[in-house]
Protein backbone atom coordinates (compact mmCIF):
# COMPACT_ATOMS: atom_id res chain seq x y z
CA UNK A 1 0.00 0.00 0.00
CA UNK A 2 1.19 3.80 -0.13
CA UNK A 3 3.63 5.28 2.92
CA UNK A 4 1.60 8.02 4.65
CA UNK A 5 3.26 11.42 5.12
CA UNK A 6 2.01 14.56 6.51
CA UNK A 7 0.58 17.32 4.48
CA UNK A 8 0.68 19.34 7.64
CA UNK A 9 0.33 19.89 10.89
CA UNK A 10 -2.04 21.16 13.62
CA UNK A 11 -2.07 24.26 15.86
CA UNK A 12 -4.71 22.96 18.38
CA UNK A 13 -5.70 24.47 21.91
CA UNK A 14 -5.41 21.03 23.38
CA UNK A 15 -1.98 20.04 24.82
CA UNK A 16 -2.49 16.40 26.39
CA UNK A 17 -4.83 13.52 25.57
CA UNK A 18 -7.33 14.53 28.21
CA UNK A 19 -7.60 18.11 27.61
CA UNK A 20 -9.78 16.84 24.71
CA UNK A 21 -13.72 16.88 25.44
CA UNK A 22 -14.68 13.36 25.43
CA UNK A 23 -18.00 11.40 26.26
CA UNK A 24 -21.87 11.81 25.73
CA UNK A 25 -22.60 15.63 24.66
CA UNK A 26 -18.92 16.85 24.45
CA UNK A 27 -18.85 19.35 22.22
CA UNK A 28 -16.03 19.75 19.83
CA UNK A 29 -16.41 23.78 19.34
CA UNK A 30 -12.64 24.76 19.60
CA UNK A 31 -10.60 26.90 17.61
CA UNK A 32 -7.53 25.89 15.53
CA UNK A 33 -5.58 25.86 12.66
CA UNK A 34 -4.58 23.61 9.89
CA UNK A 35 -0.71 24.61 8.99
CA UNK A 36 0.11 23.17 5.70
CA UNK A 37 3.37 22.47 4.56
CA UNK A 38 4.39 25.07 1.60
CA UNK A 39 5.17 22.42 -1.11
CA UNK A 40 1.23 21.84 -0.63
CA UNK A 41 -0.07 24.96 -1.40
CA UNK A 42 -1.14 25.00 -4.73
CA UNK A 43 -3.72 21.83 -3.48
CA UNK A 44 -5.67 24.49 -1.39
CA UNK A 45 -6.60 26.58 -4.43
CA UNK A 46 -10.43 27.54 -4.34
CA UNK A 47 -10.70 25.70 -0.88
CA UNK A 48 -12.40 29.11 0.55
CA UNK A 49 -15.75 28.40 -0.76
CA UNK A 50 -16.48 25.87 1.07
CA UNK A 51 -17.92 26.02 4.70
CA UNK A 52 -17.18 22.54 5.51
CA UNK A 53 -14.51 20.44 5.45
CA UNK A 54 -13.37 16.76 6.05
CA UNK A 55 -9.43 16.28 7.86
CA UNK A 56 -7.76 13.02 7.80
CA UNK A 57 -5.13 12.92 10.25
CA UNK A 58 -3.14 10.50 12.32
CA UNK A 59 -3.82 9.04 15.61
CA UNK A 60 0.11 9.74 16.07
CA UNK A 61 -0.26 8.86 19.97
CA UNK A 62 -1.92 5.58 19.68
CA UNK A 63 0.47 2.23 20.17
CA UNK A 64 -1.55 -0.59 18.56
CA UNK A 65 -5.15 -1.74 17.74
CA UNK A 66 -8.12 -2.83 20.11
CA UNK A 67 -11.16 -4.69 18.10
CA UNK A 68 -13.36 -4.17 21.11
CA UNK A 69 -13.15 -1.76 23.31
CA UNK A 70 -15.22 0.36 26.07
CA UNK A 71 -15.85 4.46 24.91
CA UNK A 72 -15.92 7.36 27.05
CA UNK A 73 -19.65 7.44 26.13
CA UNK A 74 -20.70 4.52 27.37
CA UNK A 75 -20.00 1.81 30.04
CA UNK A 76 -20.17 -1.28 27.53
CA UNK A 77 -17.51 -2.81 24.92
CA UNK A 78 -18.35 -2.37 21.12
CA UNK A 79 -16.43 -3.68 18.28
CA UNK A 80 -13.54 -0.73 17.11
CA UNK A 81 -15.17 0.05 13.63
CA UNK A 82 -18.67 0.94 15.42
CA UNK A 83 -16.55 3.21 17.31
CA UNK A 84 -14.15 6.45 17.16
CA UNK A 85 -11.36 4.76 19.35
CA UNK A 86 -7.59 6.17 18.44
CA UNK A 87 -6.95 2.01 18.52
CA UNK A 88 -7.87 0.97 15.28
CA UNK A 89 -5.97 -0.83 12.27
CA UNK A 90 -5.35 1.87 10.77
CA UNK A 91 -4.74 4.83 12.55
CA UNK A 92 -6.52 6.97 11.18
CA UNK A 93 -8.76 9.95 12.45
CA UNK A 94 -11.67 11.68 10.52
CA UNK A 95 -13.40 15.26 11.86
CA UNK A 96 -16.19 17.72 10.50
CA UNK A 97 -14.70 21.53 10.95
CA UNK A 98 -16.46 24.49 9.90
CA UNK A 99 -13.74 26.45 7.85
CA UNK A 100 -13.27 30.15 9.26
CA UNK A 101 -11.20 31.56 7.04
CA UNK A 102 -7.96 31.27 5.11
CA UNK A 103 -4.73 32.58 5.68
CA UNK A 104 -2.28 31.47 3.08
CA UNK A 105 -1.06 28.10 4.27
CA UNK A 106 -3.06 28.60 7.63
CA UNK A 107 -6.20 27.14 7.51
CA UNK A 108 -8.20 28.66 10.65
CA UNK A 109 -11.14 26.23 11.42
CA UNK A 110 -13.52 25.56 14.20
CA UNK A 111 -14.75 22.01 15.67
CA UNK A 112 -10.76 20.57 16.20
CA UNK A 113 -10.64 17.46 18.44
CA UNK A 114 -7.14 16.98 18.00
CA UNK A 115 -4.23 17.39 19.90
CA UNK A 116 -1.45 20.37 19.05
CA UNK A 117 0.54 18.88 16.69
CA UNK A 118 -0.97 16.00 14.88
CA UNK A 119 -0.22 15.17 11.48
CA UNK A 120 -3.05 16.24 8.96
CA UNK A 121 -3.07 13.34 6.51
CA UNK A 122 -5.59 15.01 3.70
CA UNK A 123 -8.13 17.28 3.67
CA UNK A 124 -11.41 16.99 1.39
CA UNK A 125 -14.45 19.38 1.04
CA UNK A 126 -17.58 18.66 2.58
CA UNK A 127 -20.01 18.20 -0.03
CA UNK A 128 -23.19 16.90 1.89
CA UNK A 129 -24.51 15.13 4.74
CA UNK A 130 -26.71 12.07 5.71
CA UNK A 131 -30.34 14.51 7.29
CA UNK A 132 -30.49 13.16 10.45
CA UNK A 133 -34.29 11.74 10.38
CA UNK A 134 -32.43 8.86 8.09
CA UNK A 135 -29.88 8.24 10.58
CA UNK A 136 -30.02 5.36 13.05
CA UNK A 137 -26.75 5.99 16.13
CA UNK A 138 -27.10 2.56 17.37
CA UNK A 139 -25.13 1.91 21.03
CA UNK A 140 -24.52 5.85 21.14
CA UNK A 141 -28.24 6.29 20.94
CA UNK A 142 -28.91 3.89 23.60
CA UNK A 143 -26.53 5.10 25.73
CA UNK A 144 -27.64 8.29 25.75
CA UNK A 145 -31.06 7.35 26.11
CA UNK A 146 -30.53 5.03 29.44
CA UNK A 147 -30.78 7.03 32.94
CA UNK A 148 -28.03 8.36 34.22
CA UNK B 1 4.07 7.40 10.37
CA UNK B 2 1.79 3.99 10.18
CA UNK B 3 1.90 1.24 7.93
CA UNK B 4 -1.46 0.91 6.00
CA UNK B 5 -3.09 -2.52 5.97
CA UNK B 6 -6.24 -3.31 4.63
CA UNK B 7 -9.01 -4.77 7.00
CA UNK B 8 -10.95 -6.21 4.15
CA UNK B 9 -12.21 -5.17 0.34
CA UNK B 10 -14.79 -4.18 -1.54
CA UNK B 11 -17.01 -6.13 -3.95
CA UNK B 12 -18.78 -3.80 -6.61
CA UNK B 13 -20.32 -3.42 -9.92
CA UNK B 14 -17.65 -1.17 -10.67
CA UNK B 15 -15.21 -3.15 -12.68
CA UNK B 16 -13.44 -0.41 -14.65
CA UNK B 17 -12.80 3.09 -13.78
CA UNK B 18 -14.78 4.73 -16.43
CA UNK B 19 -17.63 2.33 -15.05
CA UNK B 20 -18.53 4.37 -11.43
CA UNK B 21 -20.68 7.45 -12.34
CA UNK B 22 -19.05 10.93 -12.05
CA UNK B 23 -19.27 14.51 -12.72
CA UNK B 24 -22.18 16.84 -12.04
CA UNK B 25 -25.24 14.96 -10.58
CA UNK B 26 -23.61 11.40 -10.17
CA UNK B 27 -25.44 9.35 -8.37
CA UNK B 28 -23.84 6.70 -6.31
CA UNK B 29 -27.22 4.39 -5.21
CA UNK B 30 -25.15 0.76 -6.15
CA UNK B 31 -25.22 -1.84 -3.65
CA UNK B 32 -21.91 -3.58 -2.90
CA UNK B 33 -19.91 -5.47 -0.07
CA UNK B 34 -17.81 -4.55 2.59
CA UNK B 35 -15.91 -7.62 2.67
CA UNK B 36 -14.13 -7.48 6.03
CA UNK B 37 -11.03 -10.39 6.92
CA UNK B 38 -11.69 -12.50 9.59
CA UNK B 39 -9.10 -11.52 12.00
CA UNK B 40 -11.15 -8.14 12.49
CA UNK B 41 -14.42 -9.96 12.84
CA UNK B 42 -14.63 -8.48 16.76
CA UNK B 43 -14.32 -5.24 15.47
CA UNK B 44 -17.82 -5.49 13.90
CA UNK B 45 -19.60 -6.06 16.93
CA UNK B 46 -22.63 -3.61 17.15
CA UNK B 47 -21.87 -2.24 13.63
CA UNK B 48 -25.50 -3.69 13.19
CA UNK B 49 -26.71 -0.43 14.80
CA UNK B 50 -25.86 1.95 12.56
CA UNK B 51 -27.63 3.46 9.46
CA UNK B 52 -24.58 4.77 7.38
CA UNK B 53 -20.87 4.17 8.08
CA UNK B 54 -17.92 5.84 6.83
CA UNK B 55 -15.45 4.40 4.68
CA UNK B 56 -12.40 5.25 4.02
CA UNK B 57 -10.55 3.29 1.38
CA UNK B 58 -6.78 3.42 -0.65
CA UNK B 59 -7.02 5.06 -4.35
CA UNK B 60 -5.18 1.36 -5.08
CA UNK B 61 -5.17 2.69 -8.95
CA UNK B 62 -3.93 6.05 -8.76
CA UNK B 63 0.00 6.54 -9.12
CA UNK B 64 1.65 10.18 -7.62
CA UNK B 65 -0.32 13.24 -7.54
CA UNK B 66 -1.54 16.31 -8.62
CA UNK B 67 -2.11 19.90 -6.60
CA UNK B 68 -4.21 21.55 -9.54
CA UNK B 69 -6.39 19.27 -11.37
CA UNK B 70 -9.48 19.82 -13.44
CA UNK B 71 -12.61 17.90 -11.76
CA UNK B 72 -15.47 15.78 -14.17
CA UNK B 73 -17.88 18.36 -12.43
CA UNK B 74 -16.33 21.66 -14.02
CA UNK B 75 -13.96 22.62 -16.78
CA UNK B 76 -11.90 24.58 -14.28
CA UNK B 77 -8.95 23.52 -12.41
CA UNK B 78 -9.15 23.22 -8.53
CA UNK B 79 -7.01 22.41 -5.62
CA UNK B 80 -6.64 18.46 -4.98
CA UNK B 81 -7.49 19.55 -1.12
CA UNK B 82 -10.83 21.40 -2.56
CA UNK B 83 -11.48 18.48 -4.62
CA UNK B 84 -12.57 14.55 -4.33
CA UNK B 85 -9.71 13.85 -7.45
CA UNK B 86 -7.67 10.74 -6.20
CA UNK B 87 -4.49 11.87 -7.54
CA UNK B 88 -3.93 13.34 -3.77
CA UNK B 89 -0.26 13.17 -1.29
CA UNK B 90 -2.03 10.20 0.51
CA UNK B 91 -4.22 8.29 -1.73
CA UNK B 92 -7.31 8.27 0.58
CA UNK B 93 -10.62 8.07 -0.15
CA UNK B 94 -13.51 8.57 2.08
CA UNK B 95 -17.55 7.31 1.04
CA UNK B 96 -20.78 7.83 3.16
CA UNK B 97 -22.56 4.02 2.56
CA UNK B 98 -25.80 3.04 3.89
CA UNK B 99 -25.39 0.01 5.56
CA UNK B 100 -28.23 -2.30 4.74
CA UNK B 101 -27.49 -5.75 6.50
CA UNK B 102 -24.74 -7.65 7.79
CA UNK B 103 -24.23 -11.05 7.49
CA UNK B 104 -20.68 -12.02 9.58
CA UNK B 105 -17.65 -10.10 7.88
CA UNK B 106 -20.03 -9.20 5.21
CA UNK B 107 -21.87 -5.28 5.23
CA UNK B 108 -24.19 -5.41 2.59
CA UNK B 109 -24.08 -1.36 1.83
CA UNK B 110 -25.62 0.90 -0.45
CA UNK B 111 -23.99 4.23 -2.14
CA UNK B 112 -20.96 2.43 -3.04
CA UNK B 113 -18.46 4.06 -5.52
CA UNK B 114 -15.48 2.08 -5.23
CA UNK B 115 -14.02 -0.02 -8.10
CA UNK B 116 -14.26 -4.29 -7.34
CA UNK B 117 -11.57 -5.46 -5.33
CA UNK B 118 -10.40 -2.02 -3.50
CA UNK B 119 -8.79 -2.13 -0.21
CA UNK B 120 -10.66 -0.53 3.07
CA UNK B 121 -8.59 0.57 5.20
CA UNK B 122 -11.23 2.20 8.06
CA UNK B 123 -14.92 2.05 9.03
CA UNK B 124 -16.15 4.41 10.94
CA UNK B 125 -20.30 5.02 12.36
CA UNK B 126 -21.76 7.96 11.32
CA UNK B 127 -22.91 9.76 13.81
CA UNK B 128 -24.09 13.51 12.71
CA UNK B 129 -24.17 15.21 9.36
CA UNK B 130 -23.98 19.12 8.60
CA UNK B 131 -27.67 20.31 8.16
CA UNK B 132 -27.33 21.50 4.16
CA UNK B 133 -28.80 25.03 5.49
CA UNK B 134 -25.17 25.42 6.77
CA UNK B 135 -23.00 24.44 3.70
CA UNK B 136 -21.26 26.47 0.92
CA UNK B 137 -19.78 24.43 -1.70
CA UNK B 138 -17.94 26.74 -3.17
CA UNK B 139 -16.96 25.65 -7.19
CA UNK B 140 -19.10 22.91 -7.13
CA UNK B 141 -22.20 25.02 -6.46
CA UNK B 142 -20.88 27.77 -8.98
CA UNK B 143 -20.33 24.64 -11.61
CA UNK B 144 -23.99 23.26 -10.35
CA UNK B 145 -26.15 26.48 -11.78
CA UNK B 146 -23.98 27.66 -14.44
CA UNK B 147 -25.81 27.45 -17.97
CA UNK B 148 -24.66 24.15 -19.69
Amino acid sequence: MFTPRPIGFVTSPYKNTGDVPRGLGAQHSADGVLKILPEFEPGLTDIEGFSHLFVLWEFDHSRGFELLGTPPSDNRPHGVFATRSPYRPNPIALTVVELLRRDGLDLHVRGVDMLDGTPILDIKPYLSGVPSEKLRRGWLAEAESRPK
